[in-house]
């Protein structure tokens, strides 16, 4: 298996069903990631450390999910040159709103990039993720490419309502 | 002047004019604090250095300020055993719900003290810090106690409008 | 059993679920503590009577959790020098926006450590708890540590996913 | 000077311009009051007995304003049948919301009769009092009445743009 | 039976469940009413004509319960000297926000007293429909104070948690 | 000057500022129009007369402009089967999404066209108002694609920032 | 069957369920439509064509329906002189606020007609839609004010309960 | 100067005070830029001529700052497999939450990486930008390395609050 290039952590294994399609679009592009369950709060150490480390070890991007009080995907930002990704988990009490905004309201310094909240938000991050990796190699950016030409075409495919 | 027992943390100086009364109202009850501004995202490392020494320095509790996605309370309560209270600062965008949920919505097991938005919180974590200090400390309680006193003789005596 | 040193009031009996982890992390830290169901509005004289005599009877920290326009903390916080805690109870129109609005949004002058809305709050309002009495009681303040470090270790130990 | 029958409480004295227009509405419709400034969180004895002698006193209707965590007309609404209208005061970090949620999502069993955030609310007050008081007095009903044509009146001349 | 001294509106059949506890309550304290089902915007005309009539009808109060754009109590409210209570139905996109603020936020001039949204709005809006009344009718203000007490009684009684 | 198509309505002479665009734009779209100052709740009668009237009086359109609990639009919207076009207008207390949520968040069966609030709405409340009746006059559809067309060219002659 | 007049756009297949009660109201208006699924963001082309042809091919209402950041009405709108009426569909995270304020809050220019978030927009939708096709076409125009009539009539006659 | 490497697209003139931050930004790290202004719904097609260019012009990353119904980044995205990031700009009447959720809440497949509201949010898509180059640059990736150790170092240097 390729050497993973995305580093996905998660605040939680509950973050899990919602990430799932992140990894799936990472696997149909052949884009090797690695997963972590860490907590920005419960193991700050372990959280930086893991962003200290990770250029050296190869990763290109970090994808951060988390719900609530979401300062995982900033605390990852904080400590790394690569750019982060943040996905705002679904919460039950403000559905989500939390974790946006506690993800995307960055000070200037220190920008994480944000995409949907919840499932959208997941598959769309190792879009992202593919997208910004395709900078460097062409070949991601091709299937960054092909992802799209084939979604547009299913779309055209099925866009007749009889 | 007394050693400091209460630290205080703000994201930005900018957020020290919202701050004031938070300081005020701590020489007021004579429980002596120090100010650091330092910055969750851009100094990570020093502000879990500053969190992991808190106690050993004497320091009791722990105030933080911020705005935006507002992680600053959250990573300090992150290393340390002390309460750490935080405050929401209000943002122009958004008012300062962005900073509210920020810095409530915590995750089980590293709560932060959440009082209210601006200036009304920076003086009323002050008074909480207070509080709790007061429960090993009886002359800090009786500084609560003579506080809250004042206060509503003060109201009362104001109370009557001609 | 232990006297207690903490008193939680919760404004309607159908708040216990989402209270029992508060209970269950207390006992958790060997910290005493009693459980009243008194309403802010229904029983005013009640609640205030509570408050004004928890200190002599040996109360440390007062927890309240309400929904709605929760006025239950900011009562309680009206009449004692003790720090008081308060949990945003989730709610089924405004998911507890309306909770947290009134729970945090105190005036200068009184207030309310507020923590998450529904059950991570309960459990951190414990733990923030602890971490006040642990100001004056270095065997709670322990608890507080071995708490947090067993956490991380959890976390550190289920944080590779296969 | 007519015997007061609305009691209008106020959370600060810096409710007083918006509260204007409740006071000159009350005047002109001839309808006696008293105002006083008194803090649920400051002084809840005092507000609590204002409500709980109202009634003995005369008072029909009690008119209270508040910001932020708004309990004022909460607490006074407790201790009385008279009817009790909130006004919610607007406030500079969240525009109003938390006064009304504060002021509005009240628990089954203790009504507040909530009116609009700000001026419009405190005038509506007024009105809205005047409309309770005049089931029980037809010269109050008549100036309602005469009110609302007037007030028709004046809309409808005023009406065409040229 | 009791001549009907509140009009129950509400938008839409619906609307009934969360409308049972306002029947209830107004039959608990034995106070007639006439229940109506109407649209302030399928059916202006009878909604202007109902309340126009009301007044002269022996009807005291009206109650209006509606969802979305909620205009019911707004348009009662504009055609009558009668005071309107209004309750803001829960939704299922928004949870009731779109309903409270179309109820709430009337412009001076013609208030309507605006109650919690839902079941506990509905039921308040029997009480404070009977505190309106009981400014005339001690017998319906006794209603009041007995159901106060009662409550009280049976929250006192069921307070303590063992 | 042409006979007016489009009845222009507003809840208050504050609203004018506003609204000047609205009126500016179908001026240079050569469609004629009037102007009324009326209040849903204060004027009902009238407000449904000229809704009533307006189709025999040859309005194709109506724009119903207004803030808060904005239930000018709506009530216009009941008693004619032309359509209606609300604009919310901007609020000082929340914003103005209290306005666009009692204009959009209509029933079914009553629809309002709503566009959006304040200025930005005005003028395309006009436009959309000329999209409308260039279904039946070819002229003024003409005037929607020139009027498109000078804005796409004006903003690609501006669209280089050196 | 009658030839196609307005054009119903939905972004997604999965909005199908919301959408049955618009093409229904159609069809009992007996106004001819076609449905479209296609993506604003996944198809941008074929959109835009659909929208540039739509005039030319007889259609002179569009309707589109899209949830979350709904672009889908404001691309139509973008290139077409027709009206174009937005129906916010409701989503799992945040209830529909996000389509409604990605649909409304167009920037003067190109307006979007935006009805209720969800079922009652997706009904609504196609009523407005005749009421604008009505005004070029009286046999439509009475179609709504038949169903205006029949709506008004069976509200009535249901309207009392006993 | 250096052949622009990012393409800043903003939806009017007026963005540009709240941009200044994002060029200086691109600026300071030795990173080329050009800027364009057109408006998503204005000039669909140059913008989507712009986007689909854009690689081939050796285009690296995609800017877009929009307020209100902001579909900008949106529209942009469709049809390039660069990555595009997405600039909130702050509203006069919701404060720029239209903005946000307009811009963040792409449906899968489209992903935009959103970043603050308004000038915090300007400069950080600077930085991001970089991020993004730097995987393929490593001279860039060096600027980012550079600003944030001089970030934090004058965080540090001004720390400590006399």
């Amino acid at each position: 298996m390729e050497k993973p290039r995305v580093l996905i952590v998660m605040g939680s294994r509950s973050d899990m069903p919602a990430m799932e399609g992140c990894m799936a679009q990472l696997d149909e592009m052949h884009v090797g990631y690695e997963v972590r369950v860490l907590s920005a709060h419960r193991t700050p150490d372990a959280v930086l450390e893991l962003s200290r480390n990770a250029k050296e070890r190869g990763i290109q991007v970090i994808i951060a999910a988390a719900g609530g009080a979401a300062h995982l995907a900033g605390v990852l930002a904080s400590s790394t040159p690569l750019p982060v990704i943040g996905i705002p988990i679904q919460t039950s009490a403000l559905g989500g709103m939390d974790s946006l905004l506690s993800t995307v309201q960055m000070p200037a310094g220190v920008p994480v990039a944000t995409v949907a909240i919840g499932k959208a938000g997941a598959k769309n991050a190792a879009i992202l993720a593919c997208q910004m990796i395709g900078l460097a190699d062409p070949a991601v950016q091709k299937e960054v490419e092909a992802f799209k030409e084939a979604q547009a075409k299913k779309v055209l495919a099925d866009s007749i309502v009889e």
